[in-house]
């Protein structure tokens, strides 16, 4: 771990006979008519930026976030009879050709015996213009609820392992509050899986801030690759996102939020710099976003101990604590503010 | 070259001795009574981003540049009875406490003999919103014209490295078209002199924008010194600039513009993306200059051949061939088109 390796298949299992071994008999239990699954959100602090191997979904690097509590995916699954999974997504059918459906029904055709097929109702609890990763947790309700609907009763870390395979970021959004992914060695990624940290931080405050966009252009998969194989910076990175991950664990523990939000801020900057140093440049950057930062830096150079972070998307997660909240909210009027640890 | 070298003196002689050194008699001589000289701003396509030694501007990497034709400065010099050296800008006298006023005496002192003192009237014929380096052609024009008061008659290489001991891209504003500054190795940089390329290319056309923004909160001089001391990612920069400057040089004897200014632009976006991985993160964006990213980018998709490149400051310089001059004026209605080689 910290150098990047070659992104060859890691061995000669396949994900295929991997996932055979991991659910065993239990793939062809009896699933129950239905069941259902919440899994939150949830914004790394220190992030998943790079793949060390595709099919599997293993990352460069291990990663920490925080989850959203109740802005999430619930899932509720049936039996259905037909040749398709259908899929609804907010109460609104979606069409097979539809890219969320294909990738629904891929992880879905892995998972459970031939000819089994399902109707996947999706609600999602985050409201789409807050740019929130949806997949991680639409592929972690989608996990449970399967896991529930098939009888499976694996493990968390199987679990995760599983959800993993749809999104990385998945493999996070298993449980609430601080969760670690661990980047793993294995080839096939058994030990590549995520676990909760035991700490609790009643007092920390997470705020989205929404920039009006479009779908972005350039998904995460895409611009992951992109900057790998063309920014040369890119090549720190590892190396920079371990040692950040240590720190931001540690301030963890000790509760040090100025050391924990820092090094989050400076982390996911230097992601978004790794992304502007490809070729062509990848921005997700907004002007507006822009902006927002530049507001978080004008408060916080006025004593307000104020940070963010930003996934590969324009909009901007506040970091803070709640002696600070009113400050926050009359700076930013249409900040949206979530306690994580209700 | 190419690896980052302790700022640490570079050897036991200082600028002072250096100076003695290379001006020798000429130091004393009678001066004329007034002098006069120019020299044009110029704008690098593979950045000078980082110091290898402070006390004599010496760069981490070589670097190449454009200069701007009628876009420099104009310095007049005469003798004064005084105590002080006394300086105008663009025809308006400024206090000795100016920090302008400050560098520009300082470098004066280093090179002229005790208690001469002059008058400078320095004119930009840049206007100043438009963000271009004044120092280069300031130091640049001060350069040649002190040599002519004084009748020094130094040949070019050793005006490049005076002009550099006050500002480093001042090294590259002796000349018009494409200059290239090296790197050198020497401690006392007599060798980290600039000279121009032997390419004329008559259809470039630099387009200046100007993004409306306030004096530059942090100065390149310490954006410079705190993306070394804070970036993880810059330790890949010399490599790449290193590279960059390789591939544009032989882009420009080759006439081959796509290589050159794609190259200019993937340089310019990854010297930024060091300083938004600096901490705390240094951004010269403003949200209207990425407006204008997304702009060129946009155009450049419809198959328009256009790219930029940026300084240390939000002001994007476009870059393209004449035959699209139109096009690119009708795009960005306040572009000022330069044409280098007139």
């Amino acid at each position: 771990m910290g150098t990047i390796k070659a992104s060859a298949p890691p061995s000669n299992i396949t994900v295929e006979k991997w996932v055979d071994h991991i659910l065993g008999d239990a793939k062809v239990n009896t699933p129950a008519a239905q069941a259902s699954a919440y899994a939150p959100s949830n914004i790394a602090l220190s992030k998943y930026w790079g793949k060390r191997e595709a099919s599997f979904n293993l990352p460069v690097t291990g990663s920490v976030s925080i989850s959203l509590a109740d802005h999430g995916t619930q899932t509720d699954l049936c039996i259905i009879d037909g040749p398709k999974h259908q899929v609804s997504l907010n109460g609104k059918g979606l069409d097979a050709s539809d890219g969320f459906v294909i990738k629904l029904s891929q992880w879905l055709d892995r998972v459970l015996p031939k000819n089994l097929k399902l109707g996947v109702d999706t609600i999602n609890t985050v409201p789409t213009a807050a740019g929130l990763a949806s997949s991680a947790s639409g592929f972690a309700a989608l996990t449970l609820s399967t896991n529930s609907l098939m009888g499976w009763n694996l493990p968390q870390h199987q679990l995760s392992a599983l959800a993993r395979l749809g999104s990385g970021s998945a493999s996070r959004s298993l449980w609430h509050g601080f969760v670690k992914w661990h980047a793993g060695q294995l080839p096939d990624g058994s030990d590549s899986v995520a676990n909760p940290l035991d700490h609790q931080w009643p007092d920390l405050r997470v705020g989205l801030l929404t920039v009006s966009s479009h779908t972005k252009a350039v998904s995460s998969r895409e611009g992951m690759a992109r900057t790998i194989a063309t920014s040369k910076l890119y090549k720190q990175w590892p190396q920079q996102a371990q040692n950040d991950l240590a720190t931001i664990e540690a301030a963890i523990a000790m509760g040090d939020f100025e050391t924990m939000a820092k090094t989050a801020e400076h982390n996911a900057m230097s992601m978004h710099a790794t992304m502007a140093s490809a070729w062509p440049p990848l921005i997700y950057w907004q002007p507006e976003s822009l902006s927002q930062m530049q507001k978080v830096w004008q408060l916080r150079a006025q004593g307000l101990p104020l940070y963010f972070t930003m996934d590969a998307g324009p909009n901007l997660k506040l970091l803070f604590e709640a002696k600070h909240q009113a400050d926050v909210e009359s700076a930013f009027e249409t900040v949206k503010v979530i306690t994580p640890f209700q």
